[in-house]
């Protein structure tokens, strides 16, 4: 069992080095996407990275049920989440317990045995946003990250596509 | 005497890291809180923090006259002054001249027997906020950053609840 | 030939740091502001930074076009060019092809006999931007910053005025 967390900021790489570490280990690898094509901005996103992860990764569309997803696809290649952050925002729009989802999420880790690579953002270093949704969305964030960092074998913050060991 | 500053962003595990540096110091810890209750939110957080650290802390809220409370309090056990984000908000708003209230601070540090361990936002790490008076929040709060790590014995940087070395 | 890509956020001592990297070089160095003085707020700062540095710097004004006058100013002491992201704010201004530049000039930058500290911004550390001009900016932002990363020698994220070594 390995779980790795790799935080970073937007564009920082996060999601290209996270494809690596997947890559390294055996196996067919898996593409755990949280993000549902909604918008054209966001499809050109998500076909930006299919380009380059190449065709030969399963893909799965996960948008709410990340945990269930990942207990039924263990056993094979490693899986590669990516985001935790649009997993996070998918929640609380659907008006879902978070933190009891979180929680869940981090306790049903250590029993996995396929590595698990979870891409991730840190979006809490600029300035306070003014309206109370980004507030809590940022707070939720901050907290999810430090709860998932909490039990992941190794964490990496990558700045400008080079990363740092956090653990 | 040490001088550690904890720095982060929103969520990062910042408080509580800077807490466990303050309890390895011998003595009854002084918890000084430079936030006001003034609303609900921050009602709420105050008494999360409270919640955590438990009852064995000596408390003092102090929005302004920080350098004054920490020569005042010297000589006891370690405190914790969480955070100087919030404080340079006060003086701000208070219409002190925070440059030389910091740099008086900071004079202040190499002179105190008991440890401070200052907990502060990294604020500057998003896109350019629109408005004037969050551009001059963001790089007062840069310099002042800079400053108190500069007479700093140790300065960590706190990501997902993991702390990295800067001094 | 050495290229020195120093990150990090607003008022974080980026500049600073650039400046001690440059002058640890011989000859006569060369302070290349991607910054025009169009604003009074800018010139403030453009006067801060030029008060810092001394009088003994050759100083050059490029909005635009820096790998030309890189490859012109070759040879003689070492550039400091402040900083990369006003230089992508530039360009898009200008409605020049952004990838195309950045990408000419990390071709550039291997070729070069006298060395180049590049300052830059970490952009996409906050809550997503509102709007979409600003989404746009943070993702070249992160995008060319990655792509210079990746051609230089040394990078170094300046936090609170102390470089953690990236490359």
């Amino acid at each position: 069992m390995a779980v790795i967390l790799i935080t970073g900021g937007a564009r920082s790489g996060k999601s290209k080095r996270a494809e690596m570490r997947v890559r390294a280990f055996p196996g067919r690898p898996v593409y755990v996407a949280t993000a549902e094509a909604l918008d054209a901005e966001m499809e050109a996103r998500i076909a930006g990275h299919r380009a380059r992860r190449g065709t030969d990764w399963i893909e799965r569309e996960v948008p709410l049920d990340l945990g269930e997803v990942l207990v039924a696809s263990d056993g094979g290649g490693a899986r590669l989440v990516d985001c935790l952050t649009l997993w996070l925002s998918n929640l609380m729009h659907a008006e879902r317990d978070w933190e009891r989802e979180v929680s869940a999420l981090a306790a049903a880790l250590p029993r996995l045995k396929s590595p698990v690579v979870f891409v991730t953002n840190e979006v809490g270093l600029g300035i306070v946003p003014d309206n109370a949704l980004a507030r809590s969305f940022r707070d939720a964030a901050g907290i999810m990250n430090q709860i998932i960092a909490g039990v992941a074998d190794e964490v990496e913050f990558v700045v400008a596509g080079l990363p740092m060991k956090l653990k």
